[in-house]
């Protein structure tokens, strides 16, 4: 039989390992997500077919991952922050795979804005993707580190988002209401930048589980006032 | 000390309780949708600032829930089938916790739609919200039930649904190119459909993890032909 040590041991290389593999798929997310934007950028057809039929990878690391965080939670009862740790990898693995949705989704309405005559040059658009994707890789690393205070600044970022996201509406509305002819590929940056603030959302709530995973205080539900807040579930 | 049938005993009531709180938020999350989609056809903006307000209920119970199962976890450290029950509701509390956002989602583009003249009676979108409202009444009967052909039938329902936000954005375009004077409550009507396909989505989300809890089979990321496959993952 192993020794206690060991036992403890095995668990923190499988947590190790675990980890790495949540960084790799954050990494293949934010990778669709940047080369779909791109796409759209530059009306790349080939580029946004590559993004569509790249999530293959990005689908066997969510079910890879999702294994992995049951057996560890079968076979080493883990308790406290690392408990919280293998449930927070469980949801991050989810968010992350949500991610390469949107990146499908995405590369989907930029093939059918591609159809169409430019509404303008795009700049706020690949912003909100800078932005998302530095969230996401923050919220990430946050994660691996056991950073509160880069968690923290991911939610703060979500505004920035937010705010990009209300301008672009409010301009792409006024091409709308001026030229017919911009509604269809109007609709579809519309629909892209409510994608990018879902990436955002994204990694807001990793960016909240890697607090509650750290403090076991829940950060969800309060206003940025009165953050953090804890609802006293679990006892600490 | 208790015997490990008493501790087995307060373990299923715990889980009972566990389903039930978790039914109880599922009601309350459907209500939500109920109550946002009413608003928008009666053009209700009281019922609208309720719904608006309503999601207090909801993100308690988020919380607890979350918290219940952390220490189901901890305390009971269950194996198999009942541990793949803990992580369901887990990710299902989640799931219930965005449908109840999208709610919200939907409250607000329905009262900036009641800012503008009516663009046409809305016959599909209370439609959509139908379905979307069975899909998720439909998929936590078949967790608390362990039904997995219910929760196929899920999976099935949410074809109908793409379907009909297919049919509402062809429909509304039309509306939008013959007259520019629709096109900014359209707008919100075509976000609101796409808020209905993701509570769509979140139904479909907990129907193929109660697929995953009784059969440990996977019916992610395949195509309706091969399911249910399995990865392997974790090992039954």
């Amino acid at each position: 039989m192993p020794s206690s040590e060991q036992v403890v041991r095995h668990f923190q290389e499988e947590l190790e390992h675990l980890k790495a593999r949540l960084l790799e798929m954050g990494g293949l997310a934010e990778q669709q997500v940047q080369l779909s934007v791109k796409g759209l950028v530059e009306r790349d057809r080939d580029l946004l077919e590559r993004v569509l039929l790249g999530d293959e990878p990005l689908n066997q690391l969510h079910m890879e991952i999702d294994g992995r965080c049951f057996t560890l939670l079968a076979l080493y009862q883990p308790m406290a922050v690392d408990l919280r740790a293998i449930v927070s990898a469980v949801k991050i693995n989810t968010d992350l795979e949500r991610v390469g949705d949107l990146a499908i989704n995405i590369a989907e309405a930029a093939r059918l804005y591609a159809t169409h005559l430019a509404v303008k040059k795009l700049i706020d658009i690949p912003r909100m993707a800078t932005i998302a994707q530095g969230m996401l890789r923050d919220a990430l690393d946050a994660f691996v580190k056991r950073d509160i205070e880069l968690a923290k600044q991911v939610l703060n970022a979500d505004d920035t988002l937010d705010g990009l996201k209300n301008q672009i509406f409010r301009e792409l509305l006024t091409y709308m209401l001026q030229d017919p002819t911009t509604i269809e590929p109007a609709l579809e940056l519309i629909l892209i930048s409510r994608h990018l603030e879902r990436i955002g959302d994204h990694a807001t709530n990793i960016a909240e589980d890697v607090i509650f995973m750290v403090s076991a205080k829940d950060v969800r539900h309060h206003s940025t006032e009165d953050r953090p807040g804890s609802t006293g579930w679990p006892p600490a």
